[in-house]
């Protein structure tokens, strides 16, 4: 096998020492364990002489000697098993030569994602994957593979995938590859905790902390003082704001359920997206009783209110609304899953003008911030509701007698015990790339939109679905194709019409050179979706796009 | 810098191959695309000729000849930064080294967490953390950082955090690091994608299917039918139960809310998971509507009814609790979040006997199995429900008009919108396990229980906090220290052994040594609570608990 060296110790041109430091070796200076003992246990070796000599070997590391024992050597992976790998005996050099053939199938993939001249997917039904596409054999068996197979169902997986990096892939409003983002997932999922506890997840808590607070002074309340927590995603977090209106205004349907209150309705817009909807079904309001408004705006928001309040009418800024909540003694929620974005931005944060009256927010740093999936936040200008409304008190988890401040456990505060550390990638990112690297990446991936939206705006063949200039990355059209060019609007041309997109969204896909979303809309049939927020697209891959709707959908 | 090259073609030796494959790079032989039209755009270059070229070179590098593309180059990252990598003009050079950079960190990581001569953490407290310990700065700032001090950032998250797969780490039902999983999980981030379509998550999302399926037979269900979706953990897999319940017996409130029905209640044992009472406050029942049953079981289960039933007492196995279920109509869940992975044991699955009869099931491969965090899935018996409960049909992300068969996508049966992908790395530990696999580590914690339970039943110092035998890797005990023993029993020894355990723990913390979970539970006052699930861990780090919990509780 021809594959290289990787030295262990880190680099000394950096100044940076990932060693094994003596003092994380040895006991530290507290009380309990002055005498060290706890090292000396169930070893037949000295530890202290051996840790010395661990010590002395990592420090000649630094001196870049290439020890042996990071070696990318010759491996024959079609002779080791799981059962091989640590915590096996010897299991260590077979573990690092394993996770380094994975981490040049991933590095690998990353590059070919950036690489305009392959495929957005190679695409496959689901009976051809199910069959099993050249080998690739999904069923699970009794008998362990070895890692050789292993690798190569790494390697097919990725295959067969999509590439949301890719910058020609516009499919939704999560795309893009971050790589610090996915430095900070790897990190994440070595380090597999969990948040509920400072005790088991000390640094995320306080990361995930700071950057709550950060967020919430960038939307405007004083101090950033208030609540929050990281979300699996923007619908749980809009239920979290449900969830919090309802106990701030009923708290008692808490123990004594719905029946306590009286009829209770989420008000929205129509345009909003449908998991307020769902958290209306899901939290027992009933989906009858989330009323949606008719609006020109394309923001999320909702009201809560106990009474038969009803209100259609077309809504401008944030503050109106917040106008009508404050005289009506409504909570506000502001859905910005996917506009929150904006706010890190100069220039276009006035489009969210008012947000700080909102009583929570939903912001979701996975869409339009690039950082990879998930990463949602609920937002809350109040602070201890979120404990207050969903505290149920765990003795196994939350003992009010451990040694640290336990109000940075944030367990009780969630609707989940376990929590995945969403929190890493994001910090990671803030830091690599400053406010002011977000600033430019909205700015950037608006202004494509912007060039997109001049592009087509008056050019044959494309209608836009809303009038004027899109105020996010959204641009809604439709193409329409030579056949039905000049045909009098009516059923026959929009049946028509209809069937467009999602036949060129189907070659698209089988071609695989780029992928766009598609949907209808209330009366509005089919039309194309585009979102830009990957900051790898450039206006070439607009073009692209324009290009390739145009040659696919000639004949259509 | 001293570091070495990792080559980016794949082994000779394995003969499997990563290159750029020539049918990936061309347009397949669908007919939308045999022009091959769509690489030759917006490139001034001959594409095909080039592709070739890479082609060949990608052969040439399955050759060996260690290409210099992939070559670990010294690297100043101190004048690089985030806006330096992809998709950056020349970024792929940088790209690659940095990762390699953080690879190197977490393999170092990886050893250390399996290295016994290690801590498993370095306790600091909040204050200690936030103000900045050796310059690890957790505040977010406006400029970016250098990726030398994003490298640093992950030394030392990493650092200061906690080794939840040391072998003595026994804090959590979650412990442990599996390669695999871990190969997997950064597989997964690497893939960036979201399991609410087949379009953007093909291969994941038939991976879930054929995994659920394959879970719901080791259950019990005839032919593996039925339904499921992995949730973001097992509070949230039993409020799908809860939902799906409801749904059954009063589909009416999905659109009228709580109100539409009759009051209802769950039950559930009084040993039980506090989500189930988070559930019932979330959803509407309100908490006082959860009846807690006295039991002298361990498992987790709940029935669901319409009605005031009540019903106390002791309860065996599931067939008893179904039986009942079945007499009074009763939903009948079994939250296995915990004790699912039993099942994979011939052994002991019979402890869970009659779980082929529950309506609903949760299981968390995240626990038991040792799959990295998060991976729980809820299973329900009746097909078809999950989707009727939660359905909402949103035209922009499940379009009926697609090209392949939508009963793939799978967004509309879950209450979350975008989806993590959890399945992948319990699926590719499948694969490399084998089912047996999985039977020899549920096989071997319970065998570690064992031998701490037979440890310790009779030895001075230690009071069982249950009688009999352990069902579970679950042991659960006091230790009396000296002062302790022979003192009366009473309200001033309850008090005094209340606070052994945090005092206990505290200094286990302090010293980083081991980490076990302690808790009070009803009258019973805080105890140890073991439990085993990694399969690192071995009867001597049983040996060294002990040893430990008497070194440090000798003087309390």
């Amino acid at each position: 096998m021809c594959l290289s060296a990787v030295n262990g110790s880190s680099s000394q041109s950096s100044g940076i020492s990932s060693r094994i430091k003596a003092e994380d070796m040895f006991c530290n200076s507290s009380p309990c364990c002055n005498d060290a003992g706890f090292l000396q246990k169930n070893n037949s070796l000295d530890e202290k002489s051996r840790m010395v000599g661990a010590f002395k070997e990592s420090a000649k590391n630094q001196m870049c000697d290439n020890s042996e024992r990071f070696t990318r050597a010759e491996t024959d992976f079609s002779n080791l098993f799981a059962r091989d790998l640590l915590p096996a005996k010897n299991g260590e050099e077979p573990t690092i030569q394993f996770l380094l053939e994975v981490v040049e199938i991933l590095t690998n993939y990353v590059r070919k994602t950036f690489d305009r001249s392959t495929k957005v997917l190679d695409f496959h039904h689901p009976h051809q994957l199910l069959e099993g596409m050249e080998g690739f054999n999904l069923e699970l068996s009794d008998q362990p593979e070895s890692l050789e197979q292993i690798l190569v169902d790494c390697r097919d997986t990725l295959k067969y995938g999509v590439r949301t990096g890719h910058p020609r892939f516009f499919n939704q409003l999560s795309s893009g590859l971050d790589i610090i983002g996915l430095a900070g997932e790897w990190l994440t999922s070595t380090a597999n905790t969990n948040m509920f506890t400072y005790e088991i997840a000390p640094v995320f808590v306080l990361m995930e902390q700071l950057t709550l607070k950060k967020m919430r002074e960038i939307i405007g309340w004083p101090n950033g003082d208030g609540d929050g927590l990281f979300s699996p995603g923007g619908a749980i977090s809009n239920m979290y704001s449900v969830m919090v209106a309802r106990y701030k205004y009923f708290p008692e349907v808490k123990t004594k359920g719905m029946s306590a209150a009286p009829r209770l309705v989420l008000f929205t817009s129509e345009h909003s997206h449908y998991s307020i909807k769902k958290a209306g079904a899901v939290l027992g309001f009933g989906k009858e009783n989330v009323i949606l408004l008719k609006t020109d705006e394309r923001y999320l928001f909702f009201f809560f209110d106990e009474c038969d309040f009803k209100l259609y009418g077309a809504f401008d800024p944030i503050n109106d609304i917040a106008d009508i909540c404050e005289k009506y003694n409504l909570w506000l929620h502001v859905d910005g899953a996917w506009g929150g974005g904006l706010l890190m931005s100069r220039k276009h944060r006035h489009k969210l003008s008012g947000i700080e009256r909102a009583n929570s927010v939903t912001w979701n740093p996975h869409k339009m911030m690039g950082v990879p999936l998930q990463c949602s936040a609920i937002l809350v200008r109040e602070k201890g509701i979120l404990q207050g409304c969903n505290s149920m008190c765990a003795g196994y988890l939350f003992q009010p007698d451990k040694q640290y401040d336990v109000n940075y456990d944030t367990g009780d505060k969630a609707i989940q015990c376990g929590r995945h550390v969403d929190i890493f990638k994001f910090w990671l990112m803030w830091k690599a790339k400053g406010t002011t690297g977000f600033e430019q990446h909205i700015d950037r991936c608006l202004e494509i939109s912007e060039y997109l939206y001049n592009k087509i705006k008056n050019r044959e063949g494309y209608e836009m679905v809303f009038e004027g200039q899109p105020q996010h990355s959204n641009v809604c059209f439709w193409y329409i194709p030579p056949s039905l060019r000049g045909m009098p609007d009516g059923d026959e041309r929009r049946e028509k019409l209809h069937r467009v997109a999602p036949k060129i969204k189907a070659m698209m896909m089988e071609c695989g050179t780029t992928m766009v979303g598609y949907q209808p809309q209330g009366d509005k049939v089919n039309f194309f979706r585009m979102v830009v927020s990957n900051h790898a697209v450039t206006k070439s891959d607009i073009d692209f796009l324009i290009d390739e709707i145009e040659r696919l959908g000639h004949d259509v």
